[in-house]
């Protein structure tokens, strides 16, 4: 009864569907100061991210740490115990009265790029406007001059612009929205952008250990993933897990040739690739022993959200170009509610123009495990192991393979994980749910969508074991962004939107 | 009875096993021209000879006209219908009284190189000596100064040092040595050097065609491919053929975050997993129906021959670092007889460093078909597409794919196969054989390995079909001599006892 309470409160929240004066007044300024904003955006962009690039991470940083200084907050570099690892930048305003806190998320770093595979032209940190995305036969747009008209279809290309530059720019770009317009937080407000998301938050557990009476507060709010396909706005209770792995086959100590040997040589491709083709079958479930083992189940309320989404799959199917999805015909949103295995990319040799007729030393995957709630990522990882083992290989963690284990074992795999960290899911029932769910649908008239779980992955677990804190994900970002891959953009809309998001959040 | 009186002559050519004076002397020549030879041989390796880079592939064939100009051949430059495409160098000796011609070939050009896979230190077209083969601790050696001893167990690192600027090297060598020891060749020469053969030769046949008249002979020698793996000397009266494929697997237009849709879109890496996976069972055996058909039987001159041939499956397993070998216990030697299909690589978006959490766009792989007397690529390429047919999916050869067929079908691949070439046997009753075989016996005590076939592939059946003529191969690299793949390398003393070698041939 209780929660077929609050579910019709949550679920009909929506049913309010008018803008607030101050989504309006926020839309007015932004209108007036677009060019501003997408020069501060474009600055940021520009400045290399990738995770693994010490020196882009530290400009990056400092850039940050600058645009809180602009907006009259005095920014710091939280680090943890380890040394040399990026820093959170962190900034804080206390209001005065303000009976809540919160804290705002969202990570500078950026997946790595390998430039060779982005589009014509396209470079990661040289942002440049599209005239729509480049699917669509979008094309390259001077920077406008003042006082042109910017396109809201238009798209920004570059790294980070959607994953998570997009979530800093949204945050703060707000909090100076309400500078201007003279509105004032209604809770006290604490900005902490981490730097190592996209290796897995390695860090972030001293990050919040060290600096727990700082980070205090009622409420964390993530900016980070993007909007519902449907293009509605989306509030998202929890993430999935995600653990890293690496699955290395080893044949012959030295590449043969293919005429010479081939037909008694053992082939490393072909042996990944039965290794892979073991683990999945042909509808996409893990054949993995006990992988959908210690899922917990989704709570009734749960359930009915998710029956709420609206349905995607046929509008995805046809923008993606094909007609055939994993999952034996279950859908998109019920799909990720499951523990999964991807595949990330492959590895053998060569292909294309520098293909040799050779049989190739070693073939190495790339898998990412996704985690439900009841998962834990080191037991997932051991499942996959397990499996590898149970295939008949000799399973090491060493990358060089000495000859008595090659004299004693006829397949061998050198099988690494990263630490990887579990899933989380905030229950849906907490009143200040309710209030995130209100302020995010005060600013648009279209339904908003209620997810008990993106299917993106954050280190969440981690604000409710170390900080015992509830966290909400607010994302902002369009969903055909290609995060994570080339030609990454962010629509301008979405920015737009992200900014009037923003501002209502701060008025919790 | 025929048969194995040929055989016994054949076979047992070996037991005469004594050097002839001519080998001793040409040995002793050598021992005081070392330093020469080597620089000599130092310059061609210099010269970049990837077969698609056409500078370098010009330098190359220059390079080899001033050697046939220093030893007074003139050289012409022999080109087909097609423009553009490499020539083959060639030159003559006519030798006065000579009742038989006998052409050379080697080919100049060199397979494709990825210096990043090279060693440290090694560049392709830099050769360096080194004082062992790199996996037994090999280091660097300064280039010998003039009257410094050569170590004949030193490699040369670069490409082409083995396949097959050697086999160029090495007949060249051999027609200066006769020269120099002032010693008449008894046959009409003729030197023929291709330098499109690992592209598949897909001009000789118009450079035969157009030039069959100067061309004529009783015989080509093929210097190409390594000596026996127990380091004798061999004879190979037949190549297997070779067809190169290539197929990749499409699925999404673009990349997806392998969180917001991993479990739902189909990940081509696992579908182009499961599909090789489904070519071959776990002893190697091709599962394609079809495959082994239309293979002619071995004659019985050949069996014997077979049977003759040194076991080293022993011996390679434990070099190489591997137990099992493809074929259920069949040997290397009965196995290169079959047909086979070889992974050469194959890609998915990135591993390592570059990996990121996607679902990959399109997955690759390079196959390469050998094939024996008796297939037809062509037809075996066709086994293999109706295979992958069968498997599901729908089969084109464009590159791109329009939304059309994303929509009508739920599994795609791109199948392209390169035109490719058939095997070739010469008879081993053939009387020139038999006096080729006791040329290269009178150079060494050992007795010399004669194979029906090379593992390997070259298109010998193109001076079969258009040239009517026979074709002996007699290698001369180290078996270990990673041809097609990184660090390429060739044995110093494989380049002396294949000096040897091409003298005696030049005798027949």
């Amino acid at each position: 009864m209780k929660h077929a309470l609050l579910l019709t409160a949550l679920l009909t929240a929506g049913l309010v569907r008018a803008q607030s004066d101050l989504t309006l007044k926020t839309r007015a300024y932004r209108q007036q100061h677009e060019q501003k904003l997408l020069d501060e955006y474009m600055g940021l962009l520009a400045i290399p991210n990738v995770v693994y690039d010490t020196a882009g991470i530290q400009k990056t940083a400092a850039y940050i740490a600058n645009m809180l200084k602009r907006r009259g907050i005095d920014p710091q570099m939280l680090a943890g115990r380890t040394k040399g690892v990026p820093p959170a930048v962190y900034g804080e305003v206390r209001v005065p009265g303000a009976t809540r806190t919160v804290v705002f998320y969202a990570h500078y770093d950026g997946q790595p790029v390998n430039s060779n595979q982005w589009a014509d032209g396209l470079k990661p940190f040289e942002p440049v406007l599209y005239s729509s995305a480049l699917d669509a036969g979008g094309k390259p747009i001077a920077a406008p001059r003042d006082g042109q008209a910017i396109n809201p279809d238009w798209r920004i290309y570059g790294r980070s612009t959607s994953d998570d530059k997009a979530g800093v720019f949204a945050i703060l770009a707000a909090y100076d929205a309400l500078l201007q317009l003279k509105v004032k937080p209604t809770a006290n407000l604490k900005f902490f952008f981490e730097g190592e998301e996209e290796a897995g938050s390695t860090h972030l557990n001293e990050i919040l250990e060290r600096h727990k009476e700082k980070l205090k507060s009622d409420l964390w709010i993530i900016c980070d993933g993007p909007v519902h396909q449907t293009g509605k706005k989306q509030v998202l209770f929890g993430v999935r897990g995600d653990v890293n792995m690496e699955v290395k086959v080893y044949a012959s100590k030295r590449p043969l040739h293919s005429g010479h040997y081939g037909n008694w040589a053992p082939n490393p491709a072909m042996m990944l690739a039965k290794l892979l083709a073991s683990m999945k079958d042909d509808d996409g479930n893990v054949l993995i022993k006990g992988f959908y083992d210690d899922v917990t189940p989704l709570s009734d309320l749960e359930k009915q959200a998710l029956a709420k989404i609206p349905p995607v799959d046929d509008q995805l199917r046809k923008e993606l170009g094909f007609t055939k999805a994993e999952g034996g015909g279950k859908s998109l949103a019920d799909l990720l509610m499951r523990p999964s295995l991807n595949i990330n990319g492959f590895s053998s040799a060569n292909v294309g123009k520098l293909a040799a007729n050779v049989i190739p030393i070693s073939a190495t995957a790339a898998l990412d495990l996704r985690l439900v709630l009841g998962n834990d990522a080191q037991r997932q990882v051991q499942k996959v192991i397990d499996h590898i083992v149970a295939q008949g290989y000799y399973v090491t963690q060493q990358e060089s393979i000495t000859d008595d284990e090659r004299a004693r074992y006829p397949k061998i795999a050198r099988v690494v994980a990263k630490s990887g960290y579990n899933a989380q899911r905030t229950p849906m029932t907490l009143p200040i749910a309710q209030t995130v769910v209100k302020a995010v649908q005060s600013t648009v008239k279209d339904e908003i969508v209620l997810q008990p779980s993106l299917g993106g992955s954050l280190p969440l677990y981690l604000f409710d074991q170390i900080l015992n804190t509830p966290t909400i994900t607010v994302p902002i970002a369009n969903h055909d962004n290609n995060q994570h891959a080339e030609n990454e953009n962010l629509r301008i809309q979405n920015l737009w939107d992200g900014l009037e998001t923003y501002v209502a959040l701060m008025r919790l």
